[in-house]
């Protein structure tokens, strides 16, 4: 690796381009690997990503853009991979370079539905990447913000401090503050589990619940949250850090959040078939929910407490009534 | 005290008429004392209170109203007081009736301006209330949404948790659900801090900055919130518990607190003074910020780390500039 280390980005999404941004604060040049050649050409041409961030201008004399995931791998020492954790199963079948002494982070929030893994786990476990070349990309942040250039914190976690510390260094802006954190495993599961209170939001809404409720489930979500990564993987974390507390408001609080806005549709009557289809996409947190209730089953006795994890499941999973369950919940929070 | 203990509320604002409500729903009678005769005559002729929740209708004949506050005092056995801590020093002064066997409720959120106390210290101490009779309820709960009869939760604490019992009894409903808790101090303090976390979003919110940074804001507050509150009163509690996370969010979040609305004034570059005159109200947190400072600040090197309360003091009582304030503040939050 040289002295100054290369940087790629893998997604071609809102949260890849703000990451991109960050990259472009710090770097003279940034590799920038997407799957649509048509927005490869729009960047190149308009300088901005046409489908995401559109207000968001790029120097394209910074930007390294392909639509080879190989050539990006062997561009880059630092590997981000901001794909849709529903998408990056097919992406990474594609990958025929060597991801020796690669350095990979992910910023993807959630698992992957095909290994049921987080993707950290995913990338040790399916492509032999050892855990300290391993780290997360965490907010709080709405890409929306950063390309507003509002102050935003991330925490960047890795086993390797000094790894954590180069991307840190490399997103730290004007508008952006990272910190740093040895807690990968603990950062993933909460920005998984997340998205599933983000949804239980949602559908509480979508059902009429108001802003003291809405309060109620947050303050619930937060301990269930603590308990379930307790479980996973055990180690002292102040669970009210901005990476675990800060994500989940950040995200469940959101009127943006998709997976808040897929809750409401269920909770306004919407089956999950037909919410999907409106929506023209699948929420991050409807995959997350099943993973996280089957691994938490699979623990037997050893299982954490998560009524709203369970909730949310028997809804989309086992098409139970939304009003019914919610309502239920309730008597289980306090 | 009789078989079946007699309520009387005391105040005649939003909350006060909400607690009412909750009261009607199981008791046949109600003792609501307010000073504002013309509102009383209103309730008794048009079934709603004027000023406040006007949508909610009250059954007249299960009302005892009255502005004779020691009428009041003599006629119930559990006494909640609503009235505003700005005003309850001046309020309290009519007061001749004894207050022996009497049991004492705050649902003030704030501190006694007049002698720097929560309102359970300054019953103690200035009233001879034993510690026993004292007790709190606090949120997370909005009044607008208990007039709408959304599904709330109310934190009762007082060190008799049979008394916590009788109060939570009598306020359940189909939608209140009540916790008990023997964290009279900690429950008091977390409902007086949130207000002065309320003015800090307000602030940062009028000043642009946008919910990536409100998150951490929050984040950051609670854990300065249970650092605070473990240096007044040290007893095992978890501060993700509704009482105090959930009040906090239910505030923070909120447009409509009057605390951040206040807060998003000064961040728009009112003076407090400007801003104190434009509401045509003083926020409770306003007074918060001082004695919350000044007490802290008394424990010297005891007194527990607290930015945000830092910063508030120094926008509101120093007359610092709010933008250069946060912009500090931003440094010192992770």
């Amino acid at each position: 690796m040289s002295d100054k280390p290369k940087f790629a980005v893998f997604g071609g999404g809102s949260w890849a381009t703000a990451i991109v941004k960050m990259l472009c604060e710090n770097q003279t040049e940034v590799g920038w690997y997407m799957r649509n050649t048509s927005a490869i050409d729009h960047i190149k041409k308009e300088q901005h990503n046409p489908n995401y961030l559109s207000a968001v201008e790029f120097k394209p004399e910074q930007l390294k853009l392909s639509n080879d995931i190989n050539e990006m791998v062997e561009y880059a020492d630092y590997l981000i991979f901001v794909i849709p954790s529903a998408f990056i199963f097919s992406a990474l079948k594609n990958l025929t370079a060597s991801l020796e002494n690669k350095i990979i982070f992910s910023a993807i929030k959630g698992i992957v539905p095909e290994t049921s893994l987080i993707v950290g786990d995913h990338f040790n476990t399916h492509l032999n990447v050892p855990f300290a070349d391993i780290g997360v990309i965490s907010g709080p942040c709405h890409a929306e913000e950063v390309a507003l250039e509002r102050l935003s914190y991330l925490t960047i976690a890795c086993a390797d401090e000094a790894k954590a510390q180069v991307v840190c260094d490399n997103l730290s802006c004007d508008y952006i503050k990272c910190n740093i954190s040895d807690d990968v495993i603990g950062t993933e599961y909460a920005a998984m589990l997340k998205n599933i209170y983000a949804i239980a939001a949602g559908i509480a809404h979508g059902l009429g619940y108001g802003d003291n409720f809405q309060s109620v489930l947050m303050s619930n979500a937060i301990r269930e949250m603590k308990r379930y990564v307790k479980k996973v993987h055990k180690m002292k974390r102040d669970i009210n850090d901005s990476a675990y507390l800060g994500d989940l408001l950040v995200t469940g609080y959101s009127v943006f959040s998709r997976n808040r806005l897929f809750g409401n549709m269920i909770g306004k009557g919407y089956t999950v078939k037909s919410a999907q289809m409106e929506m023209n996409m699948v929420a991050e947190g409807y995959y997350a929910t099943k993973s996280a209730y089957e691994l938490n089953q699979a623990k037997g006795k050893k299982k954490a407490k998560t009524p709203i994890v369970n909730a949310i499941y028997a809804i989309l999973y086992e098409g139970k009534d939304p009003k019914k369950i919610i309502a239920k919940l309730t008597d289980k929070l306090d």
